[in-house]
């Protein structure tokens, strides 16, 4: 019976990807099949919320208190050892799979893998999931962070750029503060795309008596120098932007226009060409206005992800993305002098997943990363995504590693 | 004689690409081994202006006068017959080869390629390259062109936006009047590499009768929406700068921060990460400002992009940026209804370079543009570019196809 329900919610899965007019008939399918077994996640997800009265940054400042946003999906057994941390990306929440309510159009960013049957199966699994400190969307109801828009008790104003830099590692140790308030000490698996790759990294580096299981999607162990560069030029908008204000701008007009272009950027650079001139051709935003004829006139696909940058950007802070992009660059597994010894320090089997045509992580990094955990025996094993989406592969094509990740996960 | 000299030539521009050191060495036995025929080309350039009382868009606007810098190298034939264009890519400008003095510590950009004895040997062709309108570098002295920076003589202010958006047809017209202006009927051969390769092809199909080779360069016969979405996004931080005020900044602070960074991402864009982390480390620009640990502090390949940028933004202006975005924007050849029509109207032999880790042209557009031009019988030959400098292995790595060049040429 538990097999049978396996495979049709597997099935039902690939549908959805087929087709978005399927998706509706596969859900109802989906939560049919789910019902039939008394401990099936219901699909539905209810956000929470973790506290910390005070939390001192690696560098050593305090930031008091801390307040992150969670999910999770399937149930901690009573041994809690049937933990999956899910880790998200740059402009990633908690949100990694299920549904608010029963009309919520857009499931979790990895749906695809999540849920009862599916590779992260949460008939068997605990999958946690957190918000990030400095979280691109803070300004989402659903996201809790804390960053630069939060208001600072002791001044009564939102901290701005008083806010202290955290990295990567301040990341971890909130998760691991939140996953300890549940009382669970060591993690079956850690599984995150792009920035939640770095913190899978670390979490196994900084952690390697915790985690028994790493998957990391992708990332690479460090920041390159092109990825320092390319932060770099998604700051630059925002920056640019004079509402931005050195980062002063709560009491008056946030730097939208400056944010909505660096959003832009994120959302180009996280694609590929192949995307763009299969998804897109010459035509003209507005056939009344002619883009070679007017300065202010664009074409269709300029439109288009000018459109995606302002929804996003109603729900993000400009800070939080500065302070993300600083958090990024910082990136070396380990957060020490030395790739090689932070990498050294992981002992979990490591699934990486990455993409050949990514323009965000280099899958040349990627490669090295898996080598050099394994220079010392450790188990490290690359999976390539096909897709015409570059970097977001990561994200929009993981069904395709579904079924080693399954296998991965029951190793 | 003659086959020593090319040897020896060919064989200091080798030795110039692997060592700056050796360039002033090499210099100096190229101009000996020079002066030993009599009609070789000296290497040294004069800059001249050529002028037009005025000229009409193809869009049906008058600019008037228009006036673009050019340069030569080599002798013009009694018959007129030698005649190979070169014309210039975004950033570019006339100075395709030689020196402004024996001091000029930079030849121009396909010196490689361009000399006595070279694949585009002066001692056979006279090789001609004008400035664009709109050229970016307005305030270049070894610049000239007409565009928003102009004065406009009705008003005896800067055109500044009041200017007509052109495109790269008004760039060929402007070209051909040049040439007519000198009794050139006829060329050889035109070649240009990215908005140079687009001049190239509009010339080829616009004047087929008077087009004999065509070698175009990192360049497609369109721009495809992926770079449809990149020149969008090059264009943002000039935008986005207080400075520009709609164009109109010729009375106060030009947009220099916005216009740094619209240059520093054509950099980031025409290079690779292949380039990037083979070129640069993590090191900080500064050894006392960690850039983990200071919001304004920097990496040092930020450092190095933020400086060639900011010399590139003191001779550049910041609309005649924009006006290029847009002119680059609308290219199609033929500028008509159809690409497929206006590659078929181009009947000149084609010897298409270009890379296939290109993230400006994609190589599937270039591709496609072969195969259009040789659908009805007209030759379209593809070499490839090897290299770690992605778009611009279009104009650092061209020396791979001298030889290929070469032959082309004398076909």
């Amino acid at each position: 019976m538990h097999n049978s329900i396996s495979h049709s919610t597997v099935n039902v899965a690939r549908h959805s990807q087929c087709s978005l007019n399927l998706a509706g008939a596969a859900l109802a399918s989906f939560m049919l099949l789910a019902s039939s077994t008394a401990a099936a996640w219901d699909g539905l997800v209810e956000k929470q919320v973790f506290e910390m009265e005070e939390y001192t940054t690696v560098s050593g400042e305090t930031i008091a208190p801390v307040r992150i946003g969670w999910e999770a999906y399937g149930e901690l057994n009573e041994e809690k050892d049937n933990v999956i941390l899910i880790t998200h990306f740059f402009s990633g929440t908690s949100h990694a799979a299920g549904r608010y309510d029963e009309d919520d159009t857009a499931p979790g960013y990895w749906d695809a893998i999540i849920g009862p049957g599916k590779p992260l199966d949460t008939d068997e699994y605990y999958i946690i999931a957190s918000d990030t400190l400095v979280n691109l969307n803070a300004h989402d109801p659903n996201v809790t962070t804390t960053g630069p828009a939060t208001t600072n008790p002791e001044t009564g104003e939102p901290w701005g750029t008083d806010f202290p830099l955290v990295n990567i590692r301040d990341f971890v140790e909130v998760q691991k503060a939140l996953l300890e308030s549940q009382g669970i000490e060591r993690l079956h698996a850690v599984m995150g795309a792009s920035m939640g790759a770095l913190q899978a990294y670390e979490w196994a580096s900084a952690y390697p008596e915790r985690v028994e299981r790493l998957i990391p999607v992708i990332g690479g162990g460090a920041t390159d120098p092109w990825l320092l560069a390319t932060l770099s030029a998604w700051a630059a908008p925002i920056r640019l932007d004079a509402n931005w204000n050195e980062g002063d701008y709560y009491t008056g007009e946030p730097p939208l226009d400056g944010l909505r272009e660096s959003l832009k950027l994120v959302t180009l650079n996280a694609n590929h060409w192949q995307w763009a001139n299969a998804t897109f051709d010459r035509s003209w935003a507005n056939n009344d206005a002619n883009p070679a004829r007017e300065l202010d006139a664009r074409y269709a696909i300029e439109q288009t992800l000018d459109d995606i940058a302002e929804a996003r950007a109603e729900v993000a802070d400009a800070n939080h993305f500065l302070y993300l992009v600083k958090a990024n660059q910082a990136f070396v597994t380990g957060h020490g002098d030395s790739l090689k010894e932070g990498l050294a320090r992981i002992d979990a089997p490591s699934l990486i997943l990455y993409s050949e045509n990514d323009l965000v992580f280099a899958p040349q990094g990627i490669r090295e990363t898996a080598e050099t955990i394994e220079a010392d025996g450790t188990e490290a094993e690359l999976v390539t995504l096909e897709g015409n989406r570059g970097h977001l592969n990561g994200v929009l094509a993981i069904d395709q590693a579904g079924d080693r990740i399954r296998t991965f996960l029951a190793e």
